[in-house]
């Protein structure tokens, strides 16, 4: 039976750990964003759908293609982040379940069913995007997820001829823990859970 | 700067973890639950909005609500797990706003514009499902999150007179690595993952 993690461990996935806006001038190599990945793709979706699709926005290039969609509060600190994640989920993602469960037709569960198909990519999307954020931290690395941006415009720039929505971003790199605010307070176990 | 987490606690987290089906006959009791919601409130939310709310089916009569609502394949398994999370979101996460984002006006971002105050509490609720489940396993625990069952019934049944509405369920406990079978294939970074 597996025990607690250690408190340093929780402290750095959970507990100490907070969004990042300022970055250091240290790089995030390739095989970095490949161990994100790696340790991401193995948490739960539903009947393994696996539907979120990750762009890793890194040279200054890409970066440009990115500057015009981003809310004016994201965007100079974007721009200085050392990557920034694209989470998107693919809405043919059931196209690929005779593969990834392949012991039941599950494929039928959801062709012709749009809005059936939207709720799964999204919901399954989603929590593959906190794996990510998760993933990148247990990994050493500091994350600053966002919403404030014209997805819209993000989807048709970086996802043109494919079923793939932009969802959220998520800059990644390892942040100047001296440019951190106090953090924002959290409700009360009372106020978010009960037990019945 | 943080290192990378051990191995055994990646492994514990993501990389050996599994959707668990059979359980324990082993409870778990309210301050492992407390815990699980005092790592998961920390993970990171737009505007710090924290819009899930948890309820843990654990008595008997609780389960006996929740039974009607499950789909044929994951009755079985819910009744015979130690706790049963549901995961929802509430609708009215904005009213909150003025506390848990002091610093500006938050909340008029969402008053009057239900699709974004759906579409804000669906990602974030999500996101907030995912950390409950990393928790859960960093905490020693084992999951098996669900989403094939009645949502409207569930939020009638559990959430009526509030705007909180089901989102998915986790089973939670100590799961029987005895009764696994093999593990479902995962995509290739290739196929789900570029660097730009």
């Amino acid at each position: 039976m597996a025990l607690s993690l250690d408190e340093a461990s929780l402290s750095q996935l959970f507990l100490s750990a907070r969004t990042h806006n300022v970055w250091l001038e240290k790089p995030v190599p390739d095989e970095v964003l490949i161990q994100i990945i790696d340790l991401m793709k193995m948490g739960p979706t539903s009947a393994n759908c696996s539907p979120a699709r990750i762009l890793f926005v890194r040279s200054e290039a890409a970066k440009a293609r990115l500057k015009p969609f981003l809310s004016e509060g994201n965007r100079d600190k974007t721009m200085k982040a050392p990557v920034t994640a694209i989470i998107g989920y693919d809405l043919k993602f059931y196209e690929l379940l005779p593969r990834l469960f392949p012991h039941t037709d599950a494929r039928s569960w959801f062709a012709g069913k749009p809005e059936h198909i939207q709720e799964t990519a999204f919901r399954n999307g989603t929590l593959q995007g906190a794996y990510l954020i998760l993933a990148a931290r247990a990994l050493g690395l500091d994350c600053g997820p966002m919403s404030g941006f014209n997805q819209a415009g993000v989807t048709q720039e970086f996802f043109a001829g494919t079923d793939i929505k932009a969802n959220f971003l998520c800059n990644l790199g390892y942040g100047d823990a001296s440019a951190l605010k106090p953090r924002s307070p959290r409700l009360s176990f009372e106020e978010l859970a009960k037990i019945l």
